[in-house]
């Protein structure tokens, strides 16, 4: 082949950091993955499934009322409508008065794609200007990412963390939304996760409808926080009760075990109903020119478990012993480093809740913890708490310890993370198109 | 509600033409939808399965091996693999060069979307002015659609069918391949389909060679045109082994009837190995932010079909059988026609094979045909023929002939056709947004 190609000029895209991937190809028996998507059983290489979903997986494909026909761009009705139903509420007025409504979509990074693509066509909150976005800071790489292929010119982020207190910090975070100039979008990524207290979040609603700011939640993992679906789904109900337009993006791949699925629901709150239906046919579009249609498997599966009292029960359960088995590992980790006598203040891992927790680990860290001890992680020090259990949780305290000591710095952990932390940036490179 | 919506100047958008839709609500027990976009059986309500396939699918939820973990932006390997071998053939050079590599995407659709997002950002035949886009004037509308979302400025049609006698113009089609600008982009959907013999498509792929016109071909039914998967990716083949660098959507839908699974492969075949890389790390960074990663049961169902010999000889059994049914039912229809001595020539039924087919009625016919007889297909005319079964063959060769003579214009068909056809346009209107 001597011709030249006509794509001599496309470089090499930088890589999604997913420590899954080095952690495969390690052969070393010690090794352990504190990076993975979805969560695990105690036993390290399971993922971990609802029993009640594992059981309406084999019941579908015995069902003869059900056939593989296309499914129309919107998706499942019934599962659009009890999947919304989870987040806002049964008796919430806004679906009560049909200007809520939801959208089928390929994952919850599909709901969030197609929320971005309507947003940069259709959002003009000054008529002339694109609309700004603000992305909370640890997700300004991995999620900033879809907004700026959509189009996005003016992607900016915003912080409700304090990285020294290792602390929500209320009052920095209603500050940068003060800042913002009117009609920016605010996404909010996992609201369940963020730790604010309804008192916070009621401030931080103002702030919002005093500065028209247009909310973008993304519910990534309802259940999981709390173990209660009421309480996760809290801070997207202030906000459509409080009169909000608003998008919310869905994920079932975490509270349902169905990661591969990828069923999503992307929720539209309006003023009216003609606006909903305007907007669901400009939705409707997207998708045909996308995907064409959603999967069904996933979604009926959820929406079996939705709509049947038992199988809701059984799910509930299910989500409330995970949740049981996150907090006790967080608790045993901090004991661990506590009786290790690890530098740092370690009472941040039983303050947060959830899947995700940033651990307080710096670069070097985290380097040292790859190199030295085969235990893989994202580079901010982001870490799965499911991927911790009784066979590996010795073993990575010990790390820990050993990481924090050996790193030069001799001050606390979460001091020395301020001071080598470059705010993370993997968006695509488009220099070289338009 | 008094507060104006921010989406205020969201126009509705232009429902996809979805003859199944107004189907579904006609409460006539005459009524009969041929628009279905898939295969159904001679049962009309059924959709076309191998067996093969419905075997498979009941096994995979019992093997404790399969888990529902997240699968990376590529998508399943050995899927990819198979896939692409199915259309360029196993022992292809380009495959054994290590320069040609699929990509599992989320049906045929998600294929051409990918393709059409990443030449929009990367393909510069001219460096300086963005690609022109050539697509046959039947996909227009539809096809069109995805290219200009993904940001395509330049869409221009092309003809291969002459609608007056009812066959293929290869010179038209190669006449108008000499007038594209050099470096155009040409779409070639459904090639299994075009009926062009072997010696015009050398001609075809000849014209563009001396064009540098870079060919995307969209493989939408392997197998469902001839019976023959080889004979069927001919058309790739050859221009695969002309050392043409291209890109190839395949859809899995239809023949293995997994419509609401969404698998789709694109197939990039270019120069080199590192060229192959560079563009699917670019890819793989699309698939991130759009879907993050495919779904795999429609995968699995097929790369176990695929790989094993038993499977494959099955499917293909299966694929034949159901091409023999096409064929029959193109057969009788034209005989019924012929007998009830309806004007024009229905020789282009038996002349044309795969499961679509422009029938040669005008807007009015169709028109006729949906008021006064409850029969639904495209405004186009084009039809399914797995839609026509043994129960409604003679009440659609009735109406059809009723319909021709019904409307005022005496002249054959096709004449008619000519007069009153507007090319389609159905494009998003996107003059309110950029």
């Amino acid at each position: 082949m001597t011709t030249l190609s006509v794509f001599l000029d496309v470089p090499l895209a930088t890589a999604v950091d997913f420590p899954l991937d080095v952690y495969r190809e390690d052969p070393s028996p010690q090794k352990v993955c504190l990076g993975h998507a979805g969560c695990h059983t105690d036993n390290a290489d399971e993922i971990w499934i609802p029993p009640v979903v594992q059981k309406i997986l084999l019941q579908i494909p015995q069902d003869p009322t059900l056939d593989h026909e296309y499914i129309r761009e919107l998706g499942i009705v019934e599962f659009t409508k009890t999947a919304m139903e989870l987040v806002i509420g049964k008796n919430n007025q806004a679906f009560l008065d049909n200007r809520a409504g939801g959208v089928h979509t390929i994952g919850g990074t599909g709901a969030v794609w197609i929320g971005a693509e309507f947003l940069h066509r259709w959002y003009r909150p000054n008529h002339s200007t694109p609309a700004i976005i603000y992305i909370a800071e640890p997700q300004l790489g991995t999620l900033g990412c879809i907004f700026q292929v959509a189009g996005f010119a003016d992607i900016r982020s915003y912080h409700y963390w304090d990285p020294i207190k290792l602390l929500v910090d209320t009052d920095l975070f209603v500050a940068e939304l003060q800042n913002a100039p009117e009609g920016s979008i605010i996404f909010l990524h996992a609201p369940e996760e963020i730790g604010l207290k309804p008192s916070e979040w009621r401030r931080v609603a103002s702030m919002m409808k005093r500065k028209h700011l247009f909310p973008f939640f993304d519910v990534s993992a309802q259940g999981l926080a709390s173990g209660d679906l009421d309480r996760d789904a809290w801070a997207v109900r202030l906000f459509v009760n409080k009169g909000f337009e608003l998008l919310c993006a869905q994920s079932f791949s975490k509270n349902f075990g169905l990661y591969d699925e990828r069923v999503g629901n992307l929720i539209v709150v309006t003023t009216d109903n003609p606006t909903l239906i305007r907007i669901h046919s400009q939705i409707a579009q997207l998708i045909a020119v996308t995907w064409f249609g959603p999967t069904s498997l996933g979604a009926r599966v959820i929406t079996m478990v939705l709509t049947s009292p038992a199988h809701f029960y059984e799910w509930k359960q299910s989500l409330q012993t995970l949740v049981k088995r996150i907090m006790l590992i967080r608790e045993k980790l901090k004991e661990k480093l506590r009786i290790l006598g690890t530098p740092g203040s370690w009472e941040h891992l039983t303050r947060q809740s959830g899947v995700h927790s940033f651990i307080g680990l710096n670069s070097s860290q985290v380097e040292f913890l790859e190199k030295q001890k085969h235990i893989y992680l994202l580079a901010n020090g982001q870490i799965n708490i499911c991927s911790i259990n009784s066979k590996n949780l010795d073993y990575i305290a010990q790390s820990i310890h050993e990481a924090i000591l050996a790193t030069t710095c001799q001050i606390p952990s979460q001091l020395c993370m301020m001071a080598d932390q470059e705010p993370e940036k993997s968006f695509i490179d488009l220099s070289n198109s338009s």
